[in-house]
């Protein structure tokens, strides 16, 4: 074991970008390929990536399951992973879902920050559960190996999803609320369900998740997930950055307001700061990472606990997540 | 005035049955044209009209506002206007409301049975209301003067259509829950609160929503509208028969499987009968529909109340609610 593994972000794709992924050395990271995209977009943006996969082979490859982790440290490249933060891409048809994994995808939200046909999400006023199309689509991605990512849905939704599912979950990128309570981060209920049925907590890096947003501190964010192992256990915690790194603004408006909406939308920031937040200066690149697991060390956290925090833990549930149901 | 509309059909449609639409003296039927069709799949509904348009010419033609309901009268012809039972045609853009008005639409629901982007049906287990893009498409429907449907909608959201929207709504195709307890009829406070807010209700001929089903005689039928007229006054009341004509039991299936589901879904069918429902044997096609205004006249309603639940009501309804807000 240890290998390190990012499990969300959404960075504006470069060479410089995968270039920081080796120096860090990134064994795998799960991008985000569709906010708001229907299908055919969805697919617009695994060609973009196929072309990446073409251009930049000594790099990157499209990953599909845990051992392509292990080939990928063995190869001394990326295992990248596929996933959507909204389940637009199977738009109404719970078809796509088998059609979808078989392209590569491997987490899927059930909903983003609003309603969605499946789940309800955070910004909702209300939240209702699963709909009906919400538990027939948690069965099919159960049955071919797709996982359901929670992180930006609603609280019931959550519990709901966890109860429902009958393979363990993800929160690819959240934190505790309870350490920042922001709308995004989690109630310590859903932290202890999640992990109680074998899902995995990815901690997110992103500023308006964090205590302090940009000022916070290494040792602060770690403190957290110490503490957060304190209650639930090290085995079920990993790291989902929610890395954007080089986006322009024009992305966040698009991730708060898609086509749904004729008013501004300011999501997490304000009319003061609508943009992307700057990130805190020790994680900016992937280059980045592996300060990370100093961080950890110092909290007194094992050296097994860290590697599993910083890869080992995703990779065990890449392994028994990503195939059919037996 | 002396219109006949009946404001909900989806027909197999052929020249036998707009040459029934004209043996019923028929001015305008509003047609819907999509139950889960996406935006490019309603385009080609359209385009499947636009050759009947062509082809019938002489029986038939695309209704806009209401004065084509008079221009069909004085020329003999139906005038067919295009409505949605789901809000799928817009998919997740709020900017395709505008775009499918100008294509012709002139009613869309803002849920089926499940739980859309915008509000729940009548199927799901919790109703949370009008969600956040619902608001929106709301604001947006009043704009360009596309009315709310919510004959399909769960009570709570509903209520949420009729307060929230600046225009009156309609429920184009359902009965009293009070005469006949489906879950797709309608409470009295309902139907209170849309009949005060300026709206229109269609009556339904669909048997799922009679009392006795397929046995409901007319007088049953007319002494439900009679009755309800002595509640809300008779000038809200209109006729949305639910007229599936010629329909091959597939039709039934899709309208209640989309593509949401693996599993089977009966709707208000069963198992022991999952098709179509025979239609009473008094309202079998559009040439029966002069009979209605019979049975209504026998129950002791009066000539001008007939005349205005026949079709004069939904003309005036059509007349304030089909052009941009003033």
């Amino acid at each position: 074991m240890g290998y390190l593994i990012d499990n969300l972000q959404y960075c504006n794709w470069s060479e410089t970008v995968f270039r920081q992924m080796r120096a860090g050395g990134m064994d795998a990271v799960h991008v985000t390929i569709a906010y708001h995209e229907t299908f055919r977009e969805t697919v617009l943006n695994i060609e973009a990536w196929n072309d990446r996969f073409a251009r930049f082979s000594d790099l990157i490859f499209l990953g599909r399951t845990g051992d392509d982790v292990r080939r990928a440290q063995a190869l001394g490249r990326t295992a990248i992973f596929f996933g959507f933060q909204n389940p637009s891409p199977i738009e109404d048809d719970i078809g796509l879902v088998e059609i979808l994994h078989g392209l590569g995808a491997r987490f899927m939200q059930l909903s983003y920050n609003n309603q969605s046909l499946l789940a309800t999400g955070c910004y909702e006023a209300e939240d209702p559960g699963l709909t009906r199309m919400g538990k027939q689509v948690v069965a099919e991605m159960n049955r071919v190996g797709m996982v359901i990512d929670m992180s930006h849905s609603a609280e019931r939704s959550t519990l709901e999803a966890i109860q429902h599912s009958t393979r363990p979950i993800a929160i690819t990128h959240a934190n505790p609320a309870i350490w920042a309570p922001a709308l995004r981060n989690k109630s310590d209920t859903v932290i202890r369900e999640l992990a109680a049925a074998g899902g995995m907590l990815g901690f997110s890096l992103y500023p308006h998740h964090l205590k302090g947003k940009s000022a916070c501190t290494l040792d602060e964010f770690c403190q957290m997930i110490a503490r957060t192992a304190d209650k639930v256990g090290a085995d079920h915690l990993g790291i989902g950055s929610d890395l954007c790194q080089d986006q322009p603004d024009s992305v966040v408006d698009w991730m708060r307001m898609g086509r749904w909406t004729k008013e501004r939308d300011y999501g997490e920031g304000s009319a003061a700061a609508p943009g992307f937040p700057p990130m805190p200066d020790w994680f900016r690149d992937n280059s980045d990472f592996p300060g990370l697991g100093k961080g950890l060390r110092a909290t007194g956290l094992s050296d097994t606990e860290v590697a599993g925090i910083m890869g080992d833990n995703w990779l065990r549930f890449y392994d028994s997540s990503f195939g059919a149901a037996p």
